[in-house]
């Protein structure tokens, strides 16, 4: 476990060209503005859903749950080029990504009165596809896993 | 090409039990509140993002993609347990479901400024399980495909 004041969120450290996204955009006041940061070789990111991130009262919904899978897996796409360069986080240039697949596995309903924890890997990674895969759990259970094929158009 | 006037919006029949869904209910005014239809055996969705929705200024975000086509498909497998029942829509009991698995292969960034418009349709279905694909375009654009499998809970 990481203290909070030593987490350094990734999205922090983005130029102001990559602060709208609607999942991770800081500027995005609409957005899901998630935070995700390094412990070890993992991509961590805790988030607190809204009241009415639901699919029915009290678990949030699958497609809520696809999004912050998809943006975390990106930022840690990202963060894991800036490492593998040897370069600081946010430093010019930006890498441009897109996702290319994204597949999540749902295993239990996933309540909406605790924070989620999404942990991170980078699996495989070549010059233009980053493969990452993601765990998503409430407390210490388990509730969906996934995969988003990341390619780097830039 | 059905007029307006003739479309059964889905969500429009469902009971009060499910229209809190962020992706689909029309009781959750900060969700997406989507609508589908059958036109023949394809249901479709035409939906119009905010301007927030997005990854850059322009382009929807693949969380957002993702969401509208899970939200979609399990609407789509909801009307096709009515349908094969030979049951209105909307009937007590109402059919409860969850999605399984979720894939979507993104193929071109997908514009904000113009709606977007879902395809969906019933591959395989058992008592148990529904597997529903589905295409997203832009104009006659194909930006996206998925298949969600959907697991009926009740």
């Amino acid at each position: 476990m990481i203290e909070e004041s030593e987490k350094i969120y990734f999205q922090d450290q983005w130029p102001d060209i990559a602060t709208q996204c609607w999942g991770c955009g800081r500027d995005n006041e609409h957005g899901l503005q998630i935070k995700s940061y390094w412990e070890g070789d993992e991509a961590v990111c805790e988030w607190k859903p809204k009241e009415y991130h639901i699919v029915f009262p009290g678990i949030i919904s699958a497609g809520i749950i696809a999004s912050i899978l998809d943006c975390h897996c990106g930022n840690t796409a990202i963060a894991y080029i800036y490492k593998n360069e040897g370069r600081a986080l946010g430093q010019d240039p930006f890498p441009s990504i897109v996702t290319g697949t994204l597949t999540v596995k749902y295993m239990l309903p996933t309540p909406t009165r605790q924070p989620i924890t999404l942990r991170a890997k980078v699996e495989e990674a070549t010059k233009k596809k980053i493969i990452v895969s993601c765990s998503v759990y409430s407390r210490k259970k388990l509730c969906a896993k996934g995969e988003v094929i990341i390619i780097r158009v830039g």
